[in-house]
């Protein structure tokens, strides 16, 4: 019964609850734990909300976040700027980063298309990776389609694969492989993705 | 890989980490979508977070949580000031408000007795409620005790129940019942509950 709650406490909850994932139970969970907490830390996640808010912008050239023009990726001498990956999202970035495998840059499309969702190449950043990858003064030799392997992912990698083909013939336009994931088993493989494993066979 | 991460982003998830249940990556999960979500809503859960370490203190009859001096239930006359249920947090009024089946008032303890994590009885608000309830100008019939029905939970109702018996023989102390829970299976009941309901039984 939330009539029982202090209005604070309600609003809280509320917003609370506005999180991917938090229903009302969690947020009441949630809630009664920053009511028990420290006035310190209640208040540095206040103020890590807003300042989030307040600072982070997209990067000019990848569209990444960053508190600065432009995001540390793009900023980094070390980073090989001839090999564009481009992702759905930013929080595509850091699985890329995790691996520890990827030394270009990024493009972030900040979506995926989805003509039924009303989503088209003029909502996502496509012509900004088009301009970046075909722009004459640019080294950009290799794009990595990185969008998920999902039906609007691969529309989306179709889509921007075809469209530099035309622009850029002589670049390297590139897909992630799809396959079976490392450690799994065969037999709880579902047949699209085993199908994809199977299509995407290297010689050994 | 968070050395990716823009400084403030790195402050939000950190701080989203130090909440019960939220790992490094719901806590990444809810850094993006807080940057995704519009201004308005992410200042409403900042100030939601400030505003309720500002006003929200405990009752001074109950110690619930409040927003005023006495909360919304001790200030209530249609409840009965009569009985007084004996938890151990704020949060577990909330269910016995959920019930609909309780109309007395409550005593918040701000924890169970725990000799081994040196929690003991002047650090929970019991002489206040033994004061509380066996004050002479006080109308207590019954204090229903509703801790947990856990080792602590129920070492701190048993503390409690003597110390009313020698306080207040008249006033009635009850206990809530233990047993299978409503729409649960015999056969996946552990023993001690299972114990406590053959133990508990009742004549139909």
């Amino acid at each position: 019964m939330n009539g029982s709650y202090a209005p604070p406490v309600q609003r809280l909850v509320t917003e609370l609850s506005k999180l991917p994932g938090v229903g009302n139970r969690t947020a009441q969970r949630l809630a009664f734990h920053i009511l028990r907490t420290s006035a310190e830390d209640a208040a540095a996640l206040a103020e890590a909300i807003r300042e989030v808010k307040e600072k982070i912008g997209l990067c000019e050239v990848c569209f990444n976040l960053t508190d600065e023009a432009r995001c540390r990726i793009c900023q980094d001498p070390r980073r090989d700027h001839g090999v564009i990956c481009v992702v759905e999202e930013p929080s595509d970035v850091i699985p890329m980063e995790r691996t520890h495998e990827y030394h270009g840059v990024y493009h972030v499309l900040g979506g995926a298309l989805s003509p039924i969702d009303g989503v088209d190449p003029e909502d996502l950043k496509v012509a900004e990776l088009l301009a970046r990858a075909s722009s004459g003064e640019s080294a950009v030799r290799e794009v990595v389609l990185a969008t998920n392997p999902t039906t609007t992912g691969e529309a989306t990698a179709l889509h921007i694969a075809e469209e530099l083909r035309v622009r850029a013939p002589n670049l390297s336009v590139t897909r992630l492989a799809s396959g079976l994931p490392v450690g799994s088993d065969l037999e709880y493989a579902d047949e699209v993705t085993l199908g994809k494993a199977l299509a995407g066979r290297r010689a050994v």
